[in-house]
């Protein structure tokens, strides 16, 4: 926990200049465009300790696997996310001396803004550069979510004292490394780079080793009164020029950033040239009054407005700002990576937390062509999930989709995880469900979507064996979504899940034209109705797992402070043995198919397995939150909604420093959405059960929902749900169906 | 399989220069003498595809542990087996030319000969070292069992044409690495080096990084008609000098190893020395003969005598051979190292193999002092496996032997592994047990061995709970012998070994005087009795582990040619879920406790097991073969005894070039002494029942037992017992009790 940021309702603000919270503040306070985005790295540089981050969806470098025992069936690379040339930085010399607030003889009046509606980065700060040498200095940027390929900022430094002489040298740094690699490898090969110091221009390009994909980078900037001159070193290029130092002086740069996902490898380098020069020409004030204007277009669709709870208002909207940052649905490539572009920890695109939480945020707060992208992004790597099962022993199509992934091989190297995490494979089948439910239309189920549902239903069928001995279906050999237990057998939640995809497979092709035979479908509802779903005699329990009775049942509050988080001070076997459960996993279940089970099964299951819970995975307390909702238990529900809303932003596992946790802010999102507004779709309506929390007034957050705009507004005087936009339809608010 | 040696009695023969065996060959005709060894590296040099090693036992490096995947608990460091100064070198130029046999234009007549019974080394072969210039080199080296600090070489160099020159450089080469290490690390740093031209001798010194063991090695060389001059370079030290080219030449080089071990760091140079110069003195000739007669000691108590088939000779005596010169129990620091000194794989010195192997036959075929020195180990390392125990959260004395150490510190990082293979903990109260029976004498237990037993007790005291739901203490979460299962719940082996060791060490801390209260000696006898033995209804059938009849059940000879072996085929999780096993593990049990199983409840569970058993650990035939004998299965006993016999002699993994498996050689003295020799101790009286392979016309061994040499001999006419030496006592031999 570390709570030094102020509480606003559209702002992130941080005063003070305190190093200690630099690595943090530099996750937290990051832009994007779903394109490309950056860490809040000071423009002007930084000696002091701190994280270079600049990111290119889609850009990744294959780093060779590192494994102390290797086992068969490891995939040989891991996918990594890559730090990429640094566009950012802008030196400044006052007198001579690098300004550098690490190094400053003093800092004062600091300020870090996120302004969340604006998408704007800002800061300001006084620095005594040298004693008595003093100057003040303001930046803004943004990363254009009107021009993807676009950035800008703007650089004020105003002498206040003692000022002799001021130099800029706005430049391109592709002199960069990861921190997270496992050999050590050089991951940027240096294609060249050029400065233009009559146009105010620099590019830069490089390529990836291995994976060759290039990136072209440009600046073209603005100084009043500067003749450039041209500078640059080994890997970067700049400009050299000075500047008045008797007033203050404003720099603009702006960014161009395009790699070979978009053009030809041998154009990044112009292509990126022409961004920077059509933004210079269009304007600093311009480019940000287009990119304000896209931002209102998002808050106009995804806000979530919390009256009487400044932290709760300023944590929603800080989720749903990061998500939109990471990911806008024009590209089928790219996908919701772990920490977006915040940090390279984890690698990889995209894991199962964009199918089972981050799809429907982007169902129910954007056009049905963003989240159709996320679905699609999966038909793409069906060839390559029917490969990577048959590397694992499987055959005639079977497809077993990568724990983690950046081009569809699987990246991940511990084989609990890797080989026995399967439930993955379920969520992308229940996506497409969520999917067609959602938007009412079947076109892309039938059209891609089957394709999948069937790949994964050949799977789940020879994954299991029939048992005589239990005269079941097993499967053996499985973790679940709660990884503190690995190896077990017949693990309810994904036996579930199995069966489900076996029925809604064979429904699949039974309703569309299909290759699959007849007898095929007929055997894959054989094992779905065959299969073992082990549950507690006597009870509606549903057990995690063959055997979860023998272990020792005690709750997570028997645990001693210093004994938690577990994940960090038990060894591995010791938490293995013991009960407790990192995230939802027979409640995971139970989230997913709500319909399936009486409020009292949910209560009982719940009752018994969330004591044992220990929250140890971001994304645990959203859908416990929404399961107590449901449950009507506000007070759990609240507690779950604020360890997962403001998990960054007061770094309540102390690790905001290495980046956001992307995926599971959708997770924030559900926890109000589907939690306290108890948003489900149910035979095609809307339902709403709401709740509203007792510190706040009134919360409301609009849907997109089958063509239409829904406003759903929750105050102490119930819920009032009203159509903005498209068709009339009937939805149902707390029991009471109402027509729109 | 590689089949490429000739089989006789007492020697290993290669005839005929294939470099695609050289790594192979390295392996199999290793030279040690429990103190230091090494690979049979060419003394010339050999710039073809081979690998150095030279072993120093004792002396290890921390190699920092490399994971994919951090888990707490994970040891930092990883104890390397270290390739030591290669003091085996003799370089010679023939007309300028360096002989190799790589580069040489022709090698004919090679032949290579391990003579087991005199423990030589020997070589031969004609090189023509240019077109035209032909040489015949000849070689014989020996690690000597009399001098444990010395070896010594003679090569004799025969010009056969056109030789017109002749330079010798015999040397001491610290420049060495290890293929197997996990950052490239520098594993020595060279303290120096220096020669004596006068003298004929050369000294070289070097330390390991972090473990600070140095260790001093020296030559003292004899050619005659040669004066010497000093040669050395960046890591090396040697002499160099022309002898005559026109008739046969012999250099004779005595060599000293003396580590840190045995002598304070700064008198290991002179130590050495010393060591090489008392050789020299006393003679090529002299030392051999001390060798030699040294090695007919070992044989005289060690021996088995197969008659009439070669190939079950040969390879009993080679098994026989390498255990002898990896151990010699003169040294409580050392152990039995999984490749003794034939190779760096796996390092470490101790795995459980000795334990549950190794133990039998040092006991068995040496005096008492030897095996002691075994127990010795583990009870010097009791303090280091109470501290293993407390970082996995255990207390109160509790003690957890790691799977593999040097110094008593766990090596490993596997968490199925590390933490959950703890089967290995009751192996050492096992060894005390074995070792009580055994010898008769239970003052070691008393002295030393009792502690050992408290602090595993004490360890599975804590392991296990009590499951209200299974009315039984259960212990979830471990991996048994067979470790085609992992984090499995209620491994039959380990539950049935932990209520023994709960009950012996009861029994032990009330026999004798302990600071154990009678309070704690009784849980522990509440726990043994109500400890969980999975069991299937109806039958004696003892399971595996809970939930083992779930599996898909079948035969391993249902597996395709080309499945196996299933570890190089199969991905991980695959196997996992099979029912296929590794290596013994409900019949380990049955092995270790042959008075708690009738004949009938062996059968079954052997019949139930065995073909399921994929045998792909090298310590799985040589217990079914043991376990075939005693049901009177011939056939089985025999194809088990072959697979374990010549397991590196015919290559049967294709991974001699690795080194050899040195602990399971004992797995292989045992098939002999304990299956087809029927040998166990009961009641403190030897029993025997004897089995005589169709192929073999009589087979003899001696053991050692309680004061007493006894001697066996099984033939067409049955089997004789025989006192060689000791007071009379009596024995059973096939049922029948005898006076000898």
């Amino acid at each position: 926990m570390n709570r030094y940021l102020v509480a606003e309702d559209w702002r992130v603000v941080e005063r003070g200049f305190d190093p200690a919270n630099m690595r943090s503040s530099e996750s937290i306070f990051s832009l994007g465009n779903g394109r490309f985005g950056q860490r809040a790295n000071h423009e002007e540089g930084y000696s002091g300790d701190h994280m270079l981050g600049s990111y290119v969806g889609g850009v990744y470098y294959p780093d060779r696997t590192k494994v102390g025992w290797w086992k068969n069936g490891y995939p040989e690379y891991f996918a990594k996310v890559l730090n990429a040339t640094n566009w950012t930085r802008i030196e400044v010399r006052v007198n001579g001396t690098l300004l550098d607030l690490a190094k400053a003889h003093d800092v004062s009046e600091f300020e870090r803004v996120l302004d969340m509606r604006q998408g704007l980065l800002q800061r300001s700060c006084v620095v005594e550069v040298e004693p008595g040498v003093r100057v003040k200095l303001e930046t803004e940027r943004f990363v254009s979510m009107a021009s993807p390929n676009r950035a800008a900022i703007q650089m004020t430094v105003t002498p206040l004292a003692g000022v002799t002489s001021l130099v800029w040298v706005p430049m391109l740094d592709g002199g960069i490394t990861n921190e997270d690699t496992n050999w050590d490898d050089a991951f940027w090969r240096h294609d060249g780079h050029s400065s233009d110091a009559a146009a105010g221009t620099s590019v830069l390009v490089n390529t990836t080793e291995k994976t060759e994909f290039t990136v072209g980078t440009a600046q073209a900037v603005v100084v009043e009164g500067v003749s450039w001159e041209e500078v640059g070193g080994d890997k970067w290029a700049g400009l050299s020029g000075q500047s008045s130092f008797t007033e203050a002086v404003t720099l603009t740069k702006h960014v161009g950033l395009v790699s070979s996902l978009h053009l030809a490898k041998e154009l990044c380098g112009d292509g990126a040239l022409e961004e920077a020069l059509a933004g210079r020409e269009s304007g600093y004030e311009a480019e940000r009054a287009a990119h304000v204007e896209a931002w209102a277009q998002v808050w106009a669709l995804g806000d979530i407005r919390i009256k009487g709870d400044a932290e709760a208002q300023q944590a929603i909207r800080f989720n749903i700002f990061h998500l939109n940052q990471t990911y806008r649905g024009d590209d089928a490539r790219l996908n919701v990576g772990p920490k977006g572009f915040t940090g390279e920890k984890y690698g990889g695109a995209s894991y199962w937390d964009t199918e089972a939480y981050c799809l429907p945020f982007y169902l129910a707060t954007h056009p049905p062509h963003v989240a159709e992208q996320l679905l699609r992004y999966r038909h793409n790597h069906l060839m390559k999930a029917i490969e990577n099962a048959e590397k694992l022993g499987f055959h005639s199509g079977a497809a077993l989709y990568p724990m983690v992934t950046m081009n569809g091989e699987e990246c991940h190297n511990e084989w609990e995880i890797t080989f026995e995490e399967i439930h993955r494979n379920g969520a992308m089948v229940l996506a497409l469900r969520n999917h067609a439910e959602y938007t009412g239309d079947e076109s892309y189920l039938q059209r891609e979507g089957m394709e999948v549902a069937v790949g994964v239903a050949r799977f789940w069928a020879q994954r299991v064996h029939w048992s005589e001995h239990r005269g079941r279906y097993v499967m053996l050999g499985v973790t679940g979504p709660n990884e503190y237990e690995n190896n077990v057998n017949n693990n309810w939640y994904t036996n579930y899940l199995a069966a489900w995809c076996l029925e809604y497979a064979a429904d699949l092709v039974e309703r569309f034209p299909s290759e699959v035979s007849p007898s095929e479908s007929d055997e894959w509802r054989t094992v779905a109705k065959g299969m073992c779903l082990p549950q507690q005699e006597g009870t509606s329990i549903r057990l995690q797992q063959d055997g979860f009775l023998d272990k020792d049942l005690r709750p997570a509050m028997s645990l001693a402070e210093e004994e938690r988080p577990i994940n960090q001070v038990w060894s591995w076997d010791r938490i293995l043995r013991s009960c407790f459960i990192k995230q939802a996993d027979v409640l995971q279940g139970f989230y997913f198919f709500p319909d399936d089970f009486s409020d009292e099964e949910l209560r009982d299951n719940f009752d018994f397995y969330e004591p044992m819970t220990v929250h140890e995975s971001s994304l645990s307390p959203c859908v416990h939150a929404i399961l107590a909702a449901r449950l009507g238990r506000e007070e759990k529900a609240v507690e779950m909604y604020l360890r997962t809303s403001r998990l960054d932003l007061d770094d309540y596992n102390a690790e905001a420093y290495q980046g956001l946790h992307i995926t599971s802010m959708a997770g924030t999102w559900m926890s109000v959405v589907e939690g306290f507004g108890g948003f489900r779709v149910k035979d095609g309506e809307p339902h709403f059960t709401t709740m509203l929390p007792r510190a706040w007034s009134s919360y409301s957050f609009k849907l997109q929902f089958r063509g239409r705009t829904l406003e759903v507004n929750v105050d102490g005087q119930g819920a009032a749900v009203t159509r903005l936009e498209g068709a009339p339809l009937t939805v149902v608010v707390n029991g009471e169906s109402r027509h729109v």
